[in-house]
Parts: C-alpha cells; structure tokens; sequence
C-alpha cells in the first residue's frame, strides 16, 4: 500500500511536500528511486515512461495530475484492472476559462498584436457582439468557458459527442450537428479531451466548413490539430488566424514554422497550470478512500477514454 | 443656423454620410471649406485648431465626438455662451470595459508578453482573485469597466472626487480616501476626465503609496501620466509595468523610450473608437433640440470641466 510519483522531467520536490503536509503517513517514492514495484497500488503520474507499469501487478489506481488522461491511456501496457483518475479541480477550470476569455479579447481588441508590432499602426477591431463562438467540448472545462463567454455578451454555441444543456449557449451535437455548428461559428475553441475518436479532427475537411476567414483557439492538445492543414488555411486566408496554447511536440521546437508564422499566436501550454498545493487533497482523498474500500471520485470511462 | 465639422487631420468623409443620413436637411460645412462663420451656430469638433472660434459669434454649441471635452477645453478662447456637449454611447462605454478587460487579462496570463518573446519559457500566472483592481474616476465608463472586472471575478475598489456607490466596488472618494484606496491597489487603471486637477495625478508621489510591485492601467489621456515618473518606478521596481493607450505625443514619436521598455505595454489609442453611424444620431438629436429650443443633452459641466 504505497504510493508512486512519476513524473519525469520535472522537479517532484513541490509534490511530495504537498502531499506529505496533506498525509504525513503515507508511504511516497518518487520514480526512479528505488522501490519494490509489487508494493506500489496508487500512481499519480504526469507523461510516465510508456511500458513501465508491466511490473506494478498491485497497481490498482493510476492518478493523473490533470484534467487530460490520454498521456496515460496512449500507453497499451497499463493494467488492464487499474483504474484511471484525473483532476476536476474548481480553481484550474476557472484557470481555463479566464485563459480562453484572455485568449478571445487579444484576438478581437488586437492586444499582442499592436504589443508586439512596436509601430503606431491602430487596427480596427471587433466588438463582443460582432463574434460567434463556438466550442468544441462541452465537458467540465468546454461548459465553464461557454458560460464565461456567455455573460461577457458574446454569442455562445458549443459541440459534443452526446447532447448536453447549457443556459444562453446553442447547443449540438453528434456527427450530424457539426456542420450546423460549424457554418455560424466565427471563433473556433477546442476543448475536447484527445481520444482515438477527436485526435486530427482539427484538420482542412473541417475548416472548410467555417465561415471564410474564422480564427481557431486550441488549447485541449496538439494530437488534435493536423498542422500543415491550419498551415495551408492560414495561408488560403480560410482561416484568418489562431491562437495555440498545445503543441504535438512541447517545447514547440525553436525551427517550426508556427513561431514565426504572423497569424499564429503562440503560447507556451499556460492555459491552467495544477497547483500541486491546491489538488494534493484531492489525490490523497482518493487514496484513502481505496485503503478503505469505498467508491474513487472522478474516475474515467475507458470506453469513452476521458 | 449651420452646422461645422471640424476634424483636422481625420477624413471627414464619413462624418458628412453619417449625418445627412441622419439629417438629410441640415445645413454642413466641413472645416477649412469656405463658409459664414455667423452662420455657424453648431459645431462638431475632435481637437479644432485654438482660437478659430473667435470669429464664431452666434456659435450656440460645440460638440465633441467623443467622451472626452478636454480638447474642446483646453482652447482657453472658445465662447463663454457655448454650450459643450459630449457623447455617451453604449456601445462606446462597452468597447472600453471589453478592452479595460482584455488588458487585465493580458497582464495577469502574460498573453502578449509570452506572444512577442517567441520562445518557449512558460511565466507563472496570477488568478483573478489574487488582484485587487483599482479603478481611479467612476463616472460612465469607470463605473461600467468596474462592473465588467466584478463580475469576472475581480476584487474591485473605485475612487472618485465625489462620493459614489456601486454594487460589489468597495468605493473611496477624495482626497481623504485616496490612501486608502491606493494603498490596496495591486493593478491600478485611470479612467478619469482629463481637467486642470487631474493632469498629471499619476504621478511619483501617487505611485509611491501603491503596493510595491503594481502594475498601471492608463486609457484615459496621456496628460494624466508624468512620464518620467513612471519610468523612474519600473526601474525601482515600485510598479511591475504599464499599459499605455494614450500618450502626450500621439501618435507616440518612434524615438520615444516607452516604444522598446521591456515593462511598457503599448497599444495606439484604441480603448474605443466613435462609430460615426451609431453617434451620428445623437448629435442631430441635439441639434434638433437646439433648434426647437429644448433642454440640450449630455451638456458638460464647465465647472467640474466633465
């Protein structure tokens, strides 16, 4: 019954303070130190090396420290008894939604653009009215960014797999709603969760079907965006611009075009950052709550891989 | 009993289509043309050259095509009789909110800065309700941007000369309250008249009573900032940056230090922008009212020079 931190890369000082401030008695390893595999039942992990959990035949839950799980699930070896969790965190998906607003403002007001131009050259902009956004992805994040869309004035519709109901936004749904919510929509935002079914369902059969010259936000992953087909719209003048928070590399390598495109607009995958502080409570909780036998909150559907 | 427009340096183009479509009747002379200025007895101006209306005896009404009269004012000739109007549009007060909003935003998520570094070094970000926003002049457009920041979240405080009070702002007024208000004020946006009192408040001895580290908003008029001032506090660090929509010199001179500041955030005077069809109607209403001599609308105080 011990606990397994994996997240290469990065500095795990930050989360094994957290998360010992939040249980002091629990039993913690940190990925690669050493450690009795068969002693590990709870992984809490971000990007864990593909293959690694062959030997953790314990394994009964493995925790992502996101709302996003498919850099667990794109691994064929995990457990097939395992069961996976993500993070629903109030504060991150507030996080989100602010960022998308940001995101929204500085393409119609021109903020970084006039910013970044270093020349007194005023563009006409567009006001709040004048947009139609649409997002694709109406789960927890998708719903909490239409409503902040919402009461900021613009006109709001969204797109999900299965029909969902959301005060002030039209909404559709399915293969056959998606034509319909693409024709109107003049800012597109993706915020689907990456799957086999949504991986490249951001490619050129799609942007066609926007209106001329629409702007695309993506801040889900960059699986999601087949990228020299949002480089050929770009420069059809299909699309007028967009604004990507994810990349299918990260860092997004000093050489790709994207940095220098002018109607890219890029950011370095800051859209919500986990406060290891904020959602320790929320991973311990949840291992307690296996010690002791009872129901995981937040667990994913496999079938529906989010 | 004429109109004139008056707009050097502007293409008056526009102007004249929004207003005989208004008015189709009216009588309008566009400045320099050749007319009788005792004919003249209504006059719609963005920055007339000083002293011209000297000769304007029967002039009745100036009116300025913009929320601010401090261009109209600042002529210390224009007739004492004059009435001075100014606009106040809906769709004016929302472009400023909406823009007073995306530069917030663009601040605390770093948008522009991370768009305009173009490399991959991800800034900690701030969440709303870490700011404490300050908004300095409360009248229409003050008290709208402090309601659109309120309702996203924002702790917002308003100080003002003349008490006010608005729902969810905690509002300081005077001198007496100026302390006070500053002293909690972690971004600090001007949108105050430009008059004889206000020029240049936002000043070293201002700045000093701000927490160390804030961070300054102006979008009312250049005049109000003592530009050396600010730059002597980003250098201490006292203030964390600035953005800057309006400037002494506009358009900002090319040689001008604000240009290449890495702290100073600039954008070429576009909080809002007068759509000539949406105003035009106001203006000819007023006309029309001057006319029928009835009680004209949105007449500035002299006094208060607001």
């Amino acid at each position: 019954m011990s606990v397994l931190l994996i997240f290469p890369g990065r500095d795990p000082k930050v989360w094994v303070n957290a998360i010992k401030k939040e249980q002091p008695n629990v039993k913690l390893y940190v990925y690669p130190e050493e450690h009795n595999p068969q002693e590990i039942t709870y992984a809490v992990t971000w990007k864990h090396p593909k293959g690694m959990f062959n030997k953790y035949s314990n394994l009964e839950v493995i925790a992502s420290i996101g709302a996003g799980v498919d850099h667990i699930i794109c691994d064929p070896e995990i457990p097939k008894n395992a069961l996976i969790t993500r993070i629903i965190d109030e504060q991150l998906t507030k996080d989100m939604s602010t960022f998308v607003l940001a995101l929204v403002l500085d393409k119609i007001r021109n903020i970084s653009l006039h910013h970044s131009e270093k020349i007194w050259d005023p563009q006409a902009y567009h006001t709040v009215d004048e947009e139609n956004i649409g997002i694709m992805g109406l789960g927890v994040l998708g719903k909490s960014a239409a409503l902040t869309l919402s009461k900021n004035g613009f006109k709001v519709s969204g797109w999900s797999k299965t029909q969902k109901q959301i005060d002030g936004v039209s909404t559709y749904h399915g293969e056959r709603g998606l034509n319909d919510f693409l024709k109107n929509t003049s800012i597109l935002i993706c915020l689907l969760p990456l799957t086999s079914v949504t991986e490249n369902i951001l490619n050129k059969e799609l942007f066609e079907k926007l209106p001329k010259g629409a702007y695309l936000i993506n801040i889900a992953r960059g699986e999601h965006l087949v990228e020299h087909d949002l480089l050929e719209m770009l420069d059809t003048g299909q699309l007028s611009g967009a604004s990507l928070d994810v990349f299918r590399t990260e860092p997004l390598p000093e050489e790709h075009p994207f940095w220098k495109h002018p109607k890219v607009h890029i950011s370095p995958h800051i859209a919500s950052v986990t406060d290891p502080k904020k959602v320790a409570h929320q991973l311990m909780e949840n291992y307690m709550r296996l010690r002791n036998n009872e129901p995981l909150r937040n667990v994913v559907d496999l079938k529906n891989e989010y």
